[in-house]
């Protein structure tokens, strides 16, 4: 595909709120045939498909799945397959750690090994916040790294925690020491050619040296599985690609952290529908765009809670007419991905999406749901175009050629 | 556009069964304005689209009509812009022609020249393929191939046989030999550019040799026309592609040689719907993915027999419960290209396609034609994009990315 032509994007004061309700898209369960967004009772939102344009955009690929990495990736017009976001880096991004050029970030499982040395519990009996901050400090206290290498160990909850090593001498070419499994034991850190590399033989020693300190932490917690080693790639902000100043609205870290990721502010961090709202509406005088993250939808996706999603989709749609009263020039809800409670996790089926503008083609389309904005005026898309369409519907491209 | 990132394809048992009607899609040709498809009375695929998602697809790109070799690598995955198949290529994995990388595979037609050296007719009354076999026998007996290239010639059927030219030494950068036209001398192989390349000069020395040895074989065939110079591309393996152990089910020569150029293992020769059906259930046990080729709905689109293939429509919707009972993954229901009784030749018209899938997300649409599916849930895509959404929908995917 041709590249878009950034010659053409103009800055100006028309303002873009773009709110994802992560996990959107459902599938039909029970014998109605109806899914979660028809099932649920959205006047708001039905009211604005109908005098605006929609459509459904496939997040990376027909077919293909997305985390939500790539996802919002996409959303925020990356070629997420092109520039992929690893998970040490995502989890990173999603405790405000401050992620440096050198850093190979890497996700920390405390974990309890048998006698044997095999994994008896991948995830500690799921330790407290508190116990998992004790233990790393003192393995921070009497852990020594190699000569060149500073060493970072942060909580994220539970068992779960943060490592990063930041040297210009490493790489995040490593496969997980995480067997995924119990009764065996953990693997040594290999690339995933199943070499040891010079990044491989620094954790490797780091990764004894850790063993005998939580040795003697008297935890259940007695070794660390790693996961996810990953450096950031280089790529242009959000308002560098874009030129649109751009804040985020986002409760939960790792949505907090793709915003940073793209060089978002990341200026509150509300959850609920109302909250989010009221949050659009203090921050938007500051920013071109702000991106208003919503989990609920998700979350009960997730949990294959259909009647749950369907009670979220309508809690939204309460507070659609706030969104609305902001009067930004365009204003988009879409989503991620779809996570269908039918299959409790995510999948590849194309994101129903509207774009409330004054500039929008009405098409026809009367209801906020996956089969009636199937038919929408946006057709079906890659997500990769949407950010195209929303600047053109807020007013900020301007014309290519003569 | 993004390359499908190969690592996302999972190796399960669940199963796809993918039916081509060749030809499928085509025009209203009479007052009522209806399409063979709308024409034909189609009780079970009608429940299937309604039950199911449903879409269009373009074979190549949207305005290009496809020949059948690069309309099945196009629904097979391959980007067949890319990847061309030659017609010489096609015509000798037809007839079970054991192709080798260094192989130059032509077309061949015996053609009737006259005392002055004039095509007379370029398919010398067509005759039988008896005769055809007794003059490649003379043919063979006398013609003696240049040092290093190993000579093939075998029968296909009435005026056509394969000529293949076994040498490292040879390309395929050759045009044809057939003038298109009567009242006309054959021409001499030459590069498209015109040139007298080694291979042509090999090509023209063998034809000559041909000419004299045919002169005194007392038959309405005396010489050959030359056609389709080709050699095998080298291309992964549908396996090695999408992860599929395939079958192909295929009673007509060329699919079956499309499917083995592909790899596939081809059980099984059967035509009739109901045979096709039977030959699905007995070999799917053996295959994760079996492509399933129905012939007669583009053999009566290419003989402008409306009713006809209105009838093959209405014979194939018969066996579609046979399918529906064999409880794949995912049904697929789709064609190469449209063939179109009011043209009598494939068309660039995007391909219908139904996908029978738990996972399938329901799209509103009621009936299996051109007019109702172009509205369906799967939105109007390249059909390089259908293997990545048939292998979601059945499960054979997982997710990219965190």
């Amino acid at each position: 595909m041709s590249k878009f032509p950034a010659e053409i994007i103009l800055r100006n004061e028309h303002k873009i709120v773009f709110v994802v309700m992560d996990g959107l898209g459902g599938l039909p369960l029970h014998k109605d045939g109806q899914t979660e967004m028809e099932t649920a009772k959205t006047p708001n939102l039905d009211k604005l498909v109908t005098e605006n344009v929609c459509g459904c955009f496939d997040p990376l690929l027909p077919g293909i799945t997305p985390g939500s990495g790539p996802a919002h990736l996409s959303l925020f017009g990356y070629d997420a397959l092109e520039l992929p976001v690893g998970r040490g880096l995502l989890a990173a991004l999603g405790i405000d750690f401050s992620v440096q050029a050198d850093d190979v970030c890497i996700r920390v499982n405390f974990c309890t090994l048998d006698k044997a040395g095999k994994v008896s519990d991948r995830r500690a009996g799921r330790i407290s916040d508190k116990e998992n901050k004790r233990l790393l400090e003192i393995v921070r206290e009497k852990l020594v790294a190699p000569k060149g290498v500073q060493l970072f160990l942060e909580t994220v909850s539970e068992h779960r925690a943060l490592m990063v090593l930041r040297s210009d001498q490493l790489d995040d070419n490593v496969a997980d020491t995480d067997p995924q499994a119990v009764d065996v034991a953990p693997l040594p850190a290999k690339t995933p050619q199943g070499e040891e590399s010079y990044t491989c033989k620094v954790v490797n020693e780091l990764l004894g040296q850790i063993r005998e300190i939580l040795a003697g932490a008297d935890s259940a917690a007695n070794f660390m599985l790693l996961r996810g080693f990953a450096k950031m790639k280089p790529m242009a902000s959000f308002e560098e690609k874009w030129g649109c100043k751009a804040g985020a609205v986002a409760g939960y870290p790792m949505y907090r952290g793709l915003a940073r990721l793209v060089g978002m502010d990341v200026v509150d961090g509300a959850s609920e529908p109302g909250e989010l709202a009221k949050a659009a509406e203090k921050h938007l005088p500051n920013f071109d765009f702000l991106f208003v993250h919503f989990k609920y939808t998700d979350k009960m996706g997730e949990d294959g809670n259909f009647a749950g999603k369907v009670a979220q989709i309508e809690a939204f749609d309460a507070a659609v007419p706030a969104f609305a009263a902001l009067n930004a020039s365009a204003l988009v809800i879409t989503a991620d991905h779809s996570t269908p409670a039918k299959i409790a996790m995510h999948s590849w089926h194309p994101v129903p999406t509207l774009i409330v503008s004054d500039l929008a083609r009405p098409d026809g389309v009367k209801s906020f749901s996956e089969r009636a904005m199937s038919q929408g005026g946006l057709g079906r898309q890659l997500m990769t175009n949407l950010m195209p369409l929303v600047l053109a519907h807020a007013g900020r491209l301007t014309k290519f050629g003569a």
